[in-house]
């Protein structure tokens, strides 16, 4: 019997987009406001849903204790109450887009699920905007 | 990179359910009091999602901004503060249930969205009350 | 010990906002697609709020049941899945704006509660806009 | 043409995780505060999806109203306000976690759903942890 | 400046409304359900609000950090995951209504937050039920 | 008859909380991660309320339309997608607490609503974390 677990978290971190090949103009352009120089903010809204077998005996797909702890010491503990463009190895690069955000938040917990797992997050920016990424 | 991306929006309506084939009996037995003559209404609250690949460059699957003013000329602007069986072509001959709203949703936006894009319609008609549609 | 006791519930409804003494041109000039001729609706959201003394021995304030019977006999059976303007005695003469519709529903619960008990409407006619009488 | 449709609903339980299997101390280092002897509880929100074709002549794929019931007499009326544990059948053998209760719920509304029709269940235990099944 | 600070938290809890002077008879015909012998329970949702003077160097009225730690360790860590009934000292006299658990965390809470400051509870046993109390 | 009309909306923004007559230990200290020196950030939400006597002609308080339009460009063209330390002169000498910035609000708008309107604003941080201020 195959279930999903799902577990909600946030974080709280600033952002802007930007594209370093492109000129300012063009950024303004494609990005709008999100292309704020001094960058603006948002709390960030994270669903990270496991797919796995139940365990007859416990009862359990997975303890939601661990998936909280592996959410909290993986993506918390680094992005939240931080600036995602300046302090973080990860959006260095990488344009925090929310598309973007989702994959990294994927491939830093991908490596802590166990591989028969299905891994899929939900990312929303605001109460309007959300992705979901899975991996393929 | 496959990501979806979904935009949240709403519009506020009149509708009566009701099949012309029927006998007011039969409309009434069915729909008990979503059959009122005079109309009653909902806020539908909208989530257009649409599926496809992350632009590398950007960062972007599809431009929020796009997809938001999508919205609003296509659907909020053609429903909201509206009386779906009167003041649309849509209903005039299709009876607005959810199901059928949602539907008509979906081939409103179909043609807007680029083909190798999957896109679903989720459509609330109360809190509790909702319908997925996915063009399949 | 004077505690407040508060009860959500919601009805679905079609109106217009119309005033009968102004021409057609002022009533849509004032109040835009709400003057829409052929009604529009809403899922209302209603929260009641009883203020009074708990009864030291049973430890409530006023029975949350009996409360709910009482929002479903007086306001979800008069509202619910009904045109506003056209279905209901109340708003025959009445303009069913938001704030009109929370005066209403204060004066057909008040003869309900005792009368050394306060009595609050909060009323949502959307997500976003939100009115609250007290009889004062 | 294929859809989905959802109805929320809710129930309010008292349950304790325990495997009798275990020793007291393997079941409270494995469940933590969950295995409490005298029990705690939630307000269980339900959303049952049945997906099927929509009917041509209705523009119905399920009555709500049918949904709602079967809810209410298979569910809701055997959870609500019960102790999982001591006051269910369902419970007696079988440990009461999130997982666990959504394929018995599954299970129960399985045999009332029409054979070519698809039916999941997603369990909200609190706003942050939630389980989906759909029979696979 | 005074303004009001709130926090919100949560905590799961099991729970039997019953009065021992009152017969088995008597309880179950006034709490119905909710006097199930072998308990239910809820999740109950807490907002803490405590009213003062903005601090003019800080910009705080209270660290809210402060506040929510007092949340956690007078409140959280006393209720969460417990038989209101049987585990606590605060309801073994006392029956455990939404009235009575408001009281009870208000007298918790009072005595750690500043004399000239205001506080007021609000608490959900339901999405649809909720109290205040403000020690008035 | 006295009134209260609310309006919901949002704005984005990044911010930093800082005392600069205070040491970077002391502020590190007092404000914790909220002191992040490259910024993070928020979704704001905001309801503006307006409390005030309904207009027995068209049973409005005040248009919610006339609200809305005040919100937009009086709050949300000011700190929407803005670094509120950085981008606005409000907060170049106030920190941008939660506090202070419900009552930089409240300024802003209080020159806007008619003298015998009373006008509260709510200011939400995060889910968890919200403010109160009416001027007093």
């Amino acid at each position: 019997m195959e279930i999903s677990i799902s577990r909600k978290s946030h974080f709280n971190a600033a952002h802007r987009l930007n594209v370093p090949e492109w000129t300012a103009e063009q950024n303004k352009s494609f990005f709008g406001n999100c292309n704020n120089v001094n960058y603006h903010g948002h709390n960030y809204d994270l669903i990270v849903t496991v797919t796995g077998e139940i365990d007859p005996i416990s009862g359990y797909m997975m303890d939601m204790k661990v998936l909280s702890d592996l959410i909290k010491t993986q993506i918390e503990d680094r992005f939240d109450h931080k600036n995602l463009n300046l302090d973080t190895e990860e959006f260095k690069q990488v344009n925090p887009t929310a598309e973007n955000i989702a994959v990294v938040i994927w491939n830093l917990l991908r490596k802590h699920i166990p591989e028969n797992n299905h891994l899929k997050i939900t990312l929303y920016e605001t109460e309007r905007n959300f992705v979901e990424y899975n991996g393929k």
